[in-house]
């Protein structure tokens, strides 16, 4: 996962870029990167770690100019010991500059031909290399004298005729200005805003519009699956269907946890959708369980409390923070001749037993992955002294790995893959355990816009919306286990 | 504000002291440092910034031993540029390190004393070298050849005789083990644990019982105002009542927000006593505005979270997210030619408009100091549409500064200070503004402890319950100054 | 001015590479960076610094493959803050690292061909980007599917068309292995060795052969001027004159005080042209001044010990070590309140008062730029005590600039710009002062190889071997004055 | 060994003392500190690392006050590891700050007494931390109330009595100024300089002359072997014989290798010192080898150059830079499955092969202490083609290990312990090997001075002025043993 954004501006554009960024950063706190077009140079910084590290003053000072583009960055697909932090850059044709959040399925395909028919090298498994350097090749081939919207735009086709997957891209063309475009289907998200100045319009594109909120501009709309958003130096705006017209699903995932509640996707607000999930699941509990006896929720922190205030208030039962989030993590340091004392979640996580003591409670969770985090939750209530430990989860069970973006381990470290709810409750060890339906959850979101009826909803279904080839999801089942990403740590 | 921990262990004590200190972390994020007893050695690493940061594996490895101290610090009264991170280290006599939380009240008079009786040198305006070498000569002033608890707790006692404030410490001597003492009217928290091993007993000390939690400690009880604890290098531990008895006054600002929830001080629940101060601000609302026609309560995140749901609560009224919290905050650049465009709330905070549009809506924060935040946050309340605006802080007007180790502005500087209520209201731009009153802050947290009954709240009632000299105060009001501030940066 | 190194091994390279740059250090000081070919990957590691303080451990394993090259760094034409350390890299076609030493004189026509024509952007001022570039190109226009050594010494014959300049240049073709070349007249140095190891011949490319003797390697030759070297992945030396023949002409300035004295260059040895130089030198002064009244010699160490030795000798007077050089210079700091106290040629020298006090000295020094230290030197002789301070520079009077890759002030700031030997004599206070004559330079260096009659002396004779515009000595004339400087560097 | 500078000004010191200490680094390139009394505040930053490297601006600036001292340290007897950079510092009485240059050898007695009379903790096996403390304790044992330079001689005379070894001191004393003295056999080195300036005399003392060259200062006199300097805070200048009368017994390995050239120590020329060792050698060179056929003296560079210059010159035979020394040295860099290829000499040196091919080469270098560089070197020359290789070494066989602060290895380690010239000759694989004699040498030094007639000449005799325990000699051989050493930098 990560976060994108780009800016044409009518004054210097980097600290916004850095403000951005620092609201975006949820998504990505592994590697920042700004870059800028400053009359015939492109000015680039970036560097592995959270964007207030990465930046000093005097690299701020260096990103002059009024267009650029922002990514942090979180690994997915791929060696993280290769992946670059991005922007990227090519020098030809034109100097392009590239961040993208997503993931694509076809890179081994891509890879040949790229080397065989466009003679270029791709040097790491970075996705964002693909998309890159197809895009360039794609420009590379249109006239060569007068490149306008239209050749830009044609090139953007050509990356969506050639790249499958789920994608959304910011880029820099020296010489014109800033282009973005989201894939087909629309997976990941990708919003447009705008503010008027004494000079004149601005423009931006962001992955949410929470940056919008910070930089004072207003969100017009999302940009449209499948559509290319070019504006160039002086801020002139040109938009362009560039791709045929396909079932739009967007990323359920961004609703459930990724996004922040304050942000709108698709037109729907992540925190109305949220409270929506807790009062559809409240609903589900009442009908299953009615003399449920539950005593109080308690929200795993931060990102179930939302739906656990719904659910809560739905069931007329008191929410309580029963668990307390440290939010201070240090490293683990095993010393000479000792093994690890403190379990992980104890890191993360410290109960008020207060609020456990002999009652019965109801933890909710926004989803249940590997399920080892909510194992050891359900095993510290208990030690609090509570009575029965009923456990919720405002998502479905995950039962598949997203190819699209989203880092989530393979399927057979899912836990709810291939187990059924009750052998998923006994793994977990709670008394009781309760899973948002797909409906439900669908059903919470598209509330908010009438127009939005289909989700990316693969993790659940296991339906992949852009089809995929039964050899990337073997390939994918095997780099992306722990053990392979122990093995490609140790290599690098 | 600092946190302190000191354990004495069966085996190797540096990762339980790390991790300690990222759970008391909230206490103080400036700088952070460990000791340890290695034999006839003492190791000591510290530095600047997060624990996380200052702490690599090699510090780690060379912080042998099996009694140990840490300390992470929030930079209080004196020249922040000459603080230096802690524990401080004396080698005569014997060898001792010391690590503090709190702020004394008569450096003044105790350098004078320092310099002409005891011709210590006073390198900085740390009021921790202070303690530290007062402890150092009351200790060089006893016997001789046969150091004993007896006379260490001598020591403590001469201390306490000499120091006036609130503080907290722990120490190691060299040859003997761990001291910490609490200052006598226990002002600044201090709790004692212990654990079981098959080894035998371990202790430990913490400013805060989440401490315990994290390391498997039991929480045994606080350290008594003016006691002193000594635990022996094998694992002995003496205590002693080392001052006469005055009033216990622990204080009532860490209750309101330094400490965290899950923490217990003095036998209180800060979970439990903030939720009481929720509930009887609910019972003021009602008394004073019977029909408040109030659509939804709003927490300014994240500690006014616990008083605000059982305030709502109590009011039948839905509490809601209104405002999210940013985590990750940027450094401010102001790019040449631009002035700074985001207001510095906006970095922190942002709302979520659907929650405030048409409504009326009672934001609540644990207290208010120079309500500069709470006047930018009403007004974002109201830019994001809400019909009214109300503001309940879960304390009593901040009227006074603290002089017991609490970094907070100087009275001029207070927004309360020589105002009236309706003044403050009017500047802060509410359409209404309550106050907890000081006898309900009071009941909230007594109510958990029947033998507690006094605290310090000089804050709110400008009584010190140490006494202090006027000149001590206008000294403050100067040194403490945002100019003085400022002049001390750039001549640091 | 930089370092160059280029190895094919049978093992892997990177501590070769290391070692190497390290010998040639000397060439530069402010970059370095050296790039490998593991299989289908580039490894790149470069930084500002000395090498040992820009590859750590990490780095270096990082940096597997039989295949490498390496670069050190000393920034001549354009904005230094713009100079990226080398090696550069662009992906397409195949993907190609090159690292060069020297500099092109016909940038701005290349900047319009780049652009116009081929399509590519040139990011910054530094020659290396458009050395990279134009063979990329060169490279791109080739036969598609079957690239072999034909095609890539096709591109290189391009390069020596398009490119004006001394250039020696180490680059990396993916898939194929390494690739060097020398400008046409071969002014930059280059030199080809190899090794026999139990799995084959390995070869290497370097600035130097001081670089062959810490790797153990044999020097075969100087690569010759407009030649290519291409060394197979697989090992395989092929060698083709790439380029019409004109006429040879080293850097002359190589000889006096560039290259390691233990280096062999167009089969010339550096040390030995030294000797010969201090003799000719001699020889005149014997002749100019016939009862010299020398007492002692003291060479300005380092660089003019090896001449001074020989001149001593011939003139029967003893050497003496008159000047202690400061082998660790710090940085100035101006400390409030006080100006700068130290001359800045103190910090580098220090006199042996012993050895001037009443005698007449000959100081000796390999050549006088800007005089400024020469000045300096005088002074401080006469300090000492010296009854007379003659002056000898081992190379004739330095009046016009450098344009192929040397470091040199603009001709406005060189002493004997438009001066005469007189005006010079006196504008440094020397009491005498001689200069090499420059066939007396030409026959020192000359004497060791039959076949080398021409060398590049424009820094002397203001004749530029390769022709240049008019235009573009004015231009440099601006560009490289200190006020230039400065500014650059304000603004970067 | 260490460098050491003190100096009380008329204006801010801090800039002085760091260039002083560039001019001192070779005497230590591990670490470096200065110290400066700023009213009543001691100012001190420190760290490992060059000059260069450790003092930033900022730290320099923090530096503030017109008296300091300053430090570079190179390790010698004790664990590296614990090591503290200097100037070390207690603030019990006065506040005091030390640096020193020398060795203790009764530290195991020191330490006892510091304990049990003294109670004052050690920390680590620093002799400087036992020179502070005793320094420290024999000050508080002094008059309370009226610090007079009487006190304060008299607790250096106390320093004196208890304290046996080699030692230069400087150190600053709040309130008061700067102390200097030197142990009473005049072991290690400290000269005395003042300058005049518009606002009076300033003073400085320093481990050699070199430091008032830069500095402008001009050189009083040596510091008395047992003498105390007291400069006060205004500049009064007193000075006291604080030790009786012992043998005058400076380390005559300073003029062998130690010092700068350009250094006066005991009012002679370490320069013109060198130039009789090489005279004296050629005499007996010509008298043990009067028909030689040696046709050039090789100088080991760097130290070895003036002795050989004057050598060759009284042999009548050409001296000639056969070795090259590269000046920038990398790390050993061993790559998976390689072992390592590069001889650690070949790192250091490279050979000019012409001026070795066919030729009988007199190499000469200032001492031999292992061997195992004189054997690599031996080893190149021959590889460069040397018809016969004599090896000439400056200084007589070294014997016995250094214990007054020199670091040299264990006499286990000495290719000359317990061998004689014909072993060694044949170890080092020479043709022929001559040693200066002991008395040669002795007079080569003293003939620059008519007072000077003894030196600590211990490592060439074994016989130790300060005299020494058996068992410390022992302990020493094991300490500093290479695998010792090996040990502690694992366990550190």
């Amino acid at each position: 996962m990560c976060g994108i954004i780009g800016v044409v501006g009518k004054s210097e554009v980097a600290s916004a870029l850095y403000d951005a960024l620092t609201v975006l950063q949820h998504r990505g706190q592994d590697a920042a990167g700004i870059a800028t077009i400053d009359g015939s140079r492109l000015r680039l910084h970036k560097g592995n770690g959270l964007v207030q590290d990465v930046f000093q003053r005097e690299h701020m000072l260096a990103l002059r100019g009024t267009v650029g583009i922002g990514h942090c960055r979180y690994p997915t697909a791929g060696s993280e010991g290769s992946n670059e932090a991005q922007p990227l850059y090519v020098n030809s044709p034109y100097g392009i500059a590239l961040g993208h959040n997503g993931n694509l399925v076809n890179t081994d395909t891509l890879r040949r031909e790229m080397f065989e028919d466009d003679r270029r090298h791709i040097n790491t498994d970075s996705d964002s290399e693909f998309l890159l350097n197809v895009l360039a090749h794609e420009m590379q081939i249109q006239e060569r004298m007068a490149l306008s919207s239209d050749h830009i735009f044609k090139a953007v086709a050509g990356v969506h005729h050639r790249c499958i997957g789920g994608y959304a891209v910011v880029s820099l063309v020296l010489g014109y200005g800033l282009l973005a475009f989201r894939d087909p289907h629309g997976i990941r998200p990708l919003v447009l805003g705008e503010r008027d100045t004494p000079d004149g319009k601005e423009y931006a594109v962001a992955s949410e519009s929470v940056a919008f909120d910070i930089l004072g501009f207003r969100l017009l709309r999302d940009v449209r699956p499948g559509e290319g958003i070019l504006i160039t130096l002086d801020g002139e705006l040109h938009t362009r269907q560039c791709a045929e017209p396909v079932s739009h699903a967007p990323c359920i995932f961004e609703y459930v946890y990724l996004a922040r509640p304050d942000s709108m996707i698709e037109d729907v607000s992540v925190y109305k959708a949220r409270l929506r999930m807790g009062e559809r699941l409240a609903a589900k509990i009442e009908r299953l369980k009615p003399g449920h006896g539950i005593d109080s929720v308690i929200p795993i922190p931060d990102t179930a409390r939302t739906a656990a205030s719904s659910l809560a208030q739905a069931l007329g039962v008191p929410m309580r923070e029963g668990f307390v989030k440290n939010r201070y993590i240090g490293r683990t340091f095993i010393m000479p001749g000792q093994s690890e004392r403190v379990k992980s979640v104890r890191r993360k996580l410290n109960a008020i037993d207060l609020e456990f003591r002999n009652k019965n409670v109801l933890l909710v969770d926004d989803s249940i992955v590997r399920g080892t985090t909510s194992r050891q939750i359900i095993q510290m209530a208990r030690e609090a002294g509570a009575s029965r430990v009923y456990f919720a989860s405002a998502a479905p069970p995950v039962r598949y790995p997203n190819i699209y973006g989203i880092d989530m381990p393979t399927a057979a470290e899912l836990v709810a893959h291939g187990r059924s709810e009750e052998e998923i409750e006994k793994l977990l060890g709670a008394d009781w355990l309760v899973y948002q339906d797909l409906a439900d959850l669908i059903a919470s979101i598209a509330e908010g816009n009438d127009n939005l009826d289909a989700f990316d909803t693969s993790c659940f279904s296991g339906e992949y919306v852009t089809g995929v080839e039964p050899t990337y999801l073997d390939e994918l089942e095997f780099s992306r286990s722990d053990e392979a990403k122990d093995r490609r740590r140790q290599a690098s």
